[in-house]
């Protein structure tokens, strides 16, 4: 199942770079720079756990493969994003992202600013296109859910309460997994429920997935900073004990190694539990809750 | 009329205002930060120009004025996020925005970054909702106009051309023109012309205001430039003299400041005549364009 798991993540990442290619055409004004480094930001070989999200999800519901590719495309637009600020000097100030320089080094700081505006705006038009779903109220659902996990509820008030933490104060477990499940809880979930939005499925459906993304999204989570304790720059692509240095509170700081891991564990055979109602459809979703676990990058 | 459009603008100021207030309520948690800089940044006295030219040419198709005001709020999100990423030290660099410190000042760079990004997901968000306007089909094409004037072949793409010049190299008038169409003029477009979005407007219409906010925002631009060169930081609440400093060209330094406000009265008449068609009710859209080039701040 892990190797059929691989070739899916492989499929997925080519199948999104397809879509994005001729949507990032470099103009020949020079406003070309900020396109290029919008392709830099996102032909930069990442995991594409949301657009597989998407893909898995959409496939339980019979949806129009190349729509969802669509959809998968505009929230790796928004995570890429995401990463390219989240990078800058004056947040994370890091240098190194999947083996290679940030954004902001391989270009400049005012460059890097305005990509991850543009990749943001350009998520939004994508979802708003009648290429993406014949139905607009699908459309419209799809932009809704999409601002409200990526901006001030969602993954930007979680980077915010973690910039907080990070200038002191003590977090406890429920705060930082609140601050995780809107950090990067959110869009992980609004990835799992796309496809079933696409779907038009039931409600029951869509609860599924999200209790399924939600256990997900918080296993990754620990898995990350776990990696970020044991890992090397080598194996992950970028710099390593970067919370400990900063004193950050997270869920491996406050369990240790061995209940982290042991709750990772759990997370991930939770979510599985979450896909009861789907037959072997949703088999590559269950794989990947064993990935997130136990992924070494 | 100048009296009728101060108190036009003031009120659509306020109601602006008062459409955001309950959207950006400071919520408890620690992410609170974020939205009381998003509230700096948009409670924050500026003109309103676009909001205006929303609410004006809603009028001439007798569009719903709360729902125009729902655009205009989205608009100005817009707005207020390019001005807050565009006043970051890595981009312009500037301490003072409308006789205040800007927001990267008042509270810090990650801050003003994040309440950017969530400014612009905000308007996305708003422009989605049903609230906004009874038709599907009317809001996602709201949404991708807006993504097209804000994104990279619009708002972003010319900031990212106004860098490169400011980085070497000379531009002629052409190439300023453009780069202003892309930078302000989009958005001004799209404001004046999301009335006749909203309203259902013919081919004929939409055209003539789009020709109205294209002459209309390089006035305005050109008068903005004249007021970097002859204005006081006192009547402009931010800094000035800046263009000449950073070597930058613009449509005053290229035609002396004599020919670039005959230039700015003959567009801003150019613009008025594009408004033959309407009546009385395209009056305060008349008077904006006297405005524009006689503006003291």
């Amino acid at each position: 199942m892990q190797a059929a798991l691989q070739e899916a993540l492989t499929a997925t990442s080519h199948a999104v770079e397809r879509v994005l290619e001729p949507i990032l055409a470099v103009p020949p004004g020079s406003e070309a720079r900020v396109v290029e480094a919008m392709r830099y930001a996102v032909f930069s070989g990442g995991k594409r756990l949301r657009p597989f999200l998407v893909l898995a999800s959409a496939n339980l519901f019979d949806v129009d493969r190349k729509q969802a590719l669509r959809v998968a495309a505009a929230i790796e637009c928004v995570h890429c994003y995401s990463l390219v600020h989240d990078d800058l000097p004056a947040m994370d100030d890091d240098d190194l992202r999947r083996g290679k320089p940030t954004l902001h080094k391989a270009f400049d700081e005012a460059t890097a600013i305005l990509a991850g505006d543009a990749l943001l705006t350009l998520a939004f038009e994508i979802l708003a296109s009648e290429e993406t779903h014949g139905d607009p109220m699908i459309r419209l659902e799809l932009i809704k859910s999409l601002a409200h996990a990526s901006g001030h509820q969602g993954m930007v008030g979680g980077q915010m309460i973690d910039i907080r933490a990070g200038e002191g104060g003590s977090m406890d477990e429920a705060a930082v997994c609140r601050l995780q499940q809107m950090k990067t809880g959110a869009l992980i979930s609004f990835s799992a429920e796309a496809g079933a939005i696409m779907g038009h499925a039931g409600k029951k459906a869509r609860h599924s997935l999200q209790g399924y993304a939600r256990d997900l999204g918080l296993a990754f989570q620990i898995a990350d900073d776990l990696l970020d304790v044991e890992g090397t720059p080598e194996e992950t692509g970028k710099a390593t004990g970067k919370d400990a240095d900063a004193g950050k509170a997270t869920l491996v700081s406050l369990m240790g190694v061995e209940r982290a891991r042991r709750q990772a564990g759990l997370l991930a055979d939770q979510a599985i539990a979450h896909l009861a109602e789907f037959d072997e459809r949703a088999s590559l979703l269950r794989a990947v809750a064993h990935f997130a676990i136990n992924r070494r990058t």
